[in-house]
């Protein structure tokens, strides 16, 4: 990510010390938090932060650039955050946060989970997308949530604007018995998607393309206020 | 808020049996969960999990209920969940959740931080807002946000349908020395409402309503999808 924008301004990075997954918008309020110096980006400056990515929107606002940036870049996360991910991914909740204070915003996610996962076709999209809204500017009160596929670059069909694809997680937690006896669960399931729209991000992603879906944070179903006016309410 | 839905069918309830303020669409993917039956309820079916207030939610369907609900109630929360407090809300969140999973579901919260807060006034209007979706059923994938202000009965002003306030929170860390002298930060910070409109979930708990916010999850600002589409990406 910083090689990503490093040419386009000054980047500070301001970064959890561990990994975040799933954190979704949690912020940290009973226990304080933490931030140290770091020199793991040579010459750029750089913190790590005890808390969550939340947090460190936060505290990278009033405790190390005392204003907001230009441009908050989130990520890049190891793995996709299309379609409903948005609402766990730490990564899009920091982006979504960012926005939330009024900074353009925009956060990456590559479809791929490896270790060793190829991080260059991304780097080129992150550059042109984070360029573009440096030179453009985001709607009011709107970030973008990137994700990219994991395809060659011979395969790559380019990058596509798209909604939310209306698709879930199925659970199906795996119990176990611990040496005492007792049960306890892990979280598995698969993703399914039951929209097949190819203005989704789903199919995007499915079809070589990298998805842009701008995000706003009004979670108002603004259609359902007559709905729910014709009601009657007996206390 | 089982007092407040016991009436109205048979109740299940699965809480975490921590605080979980601030939590947010967080899941628990790195570690096992627990699942305890509890007798805190006499009659009334219960389990406390060691998880977030969204695994509850998917621990209870695969684990508890074996099937979705007719309702999910969440709640109800100690302090308000109004606006963009949604976002960071466990309570919230998990009733998001039980509405991507497609079950009618509503969150209640009772803007009073108070230990011996008076619960009176919002069990009724929980019963009857819990009413009306069990006999009118929500808007496909639609969820309600419900805020009941700290009110006496006489001065309650009834309960109006409203869209999420465009308000934020302002940061202000509380940073404090350790006794070996780093430095570490307390989150604190004030709310800020820059939206008057009277149509909003701030206008109606400053004035003595409850405020119900009917509340999807497809964050896509499609307003924004013909604007992107201008812009030149070039790799």
């Amino acid at each position: 990510m910083v090689d990503a924008v490093k040419d386009l301004g000054e980047v500070v990075v301001v970064a959890p010390d561990s990994p975040q997954s799933a954190m979704g918008h949690a912020v940290t309020i009973h226990k304080p938090l933490r931030l140290e110096k770091t020199d793991l980006y040579g010459d750029i400056q750089s913190y790590k932060c005890s808390g969550t990515p939340v947090d460190c929107v936060k505290l990278a606002v009033d405790k190390v650039l005392h204003r907001k940036p230009d441009l908050m870049v989130s990520g890049i996360n190891h793995g996709s955050n299309s379609s409903i991910n948005i609402l766990y991914s730490g990564t899009m909740s920091a982006a979504i946060e960012a926005a939330i204070e009024g900074m353009p915003a925009v956060g990456f996610s590559l479809s791929d989970f490896a270790y060793d996962a190829d991080f260059s076709l991304a780097k080129r999209i992150a550059k042109t997308i984070a360029s573009n809204i440096i030179k453009n500017g985001l709607p009011m009160a709107t970030l973008l949530n990137v994700n990219i596929p994991k395809v060659s670059e011979e395969n790559f069909q380019g990058i596509r604007i798209c909604r939310q694809a209306n698709a879930k997680w199925m659970e199906e937690f795996d119990e176990r018995k611990d040496p005492n006896g007792k049960n306890y669960y892990w979280l598995t399931g698969k993703f399914v998607n039951q929209d097949k729209g190819d203005d989704t991000d789903e199919w995007a992603l499915a079809n070589n393309y990298a998805s842009v879906v701008p995000v706003h944070f009004d979670l108002t179903a603004h259609h359902a206020i007559p709905v729910l006016n014709s009601w009657n309410f007996i206390l």
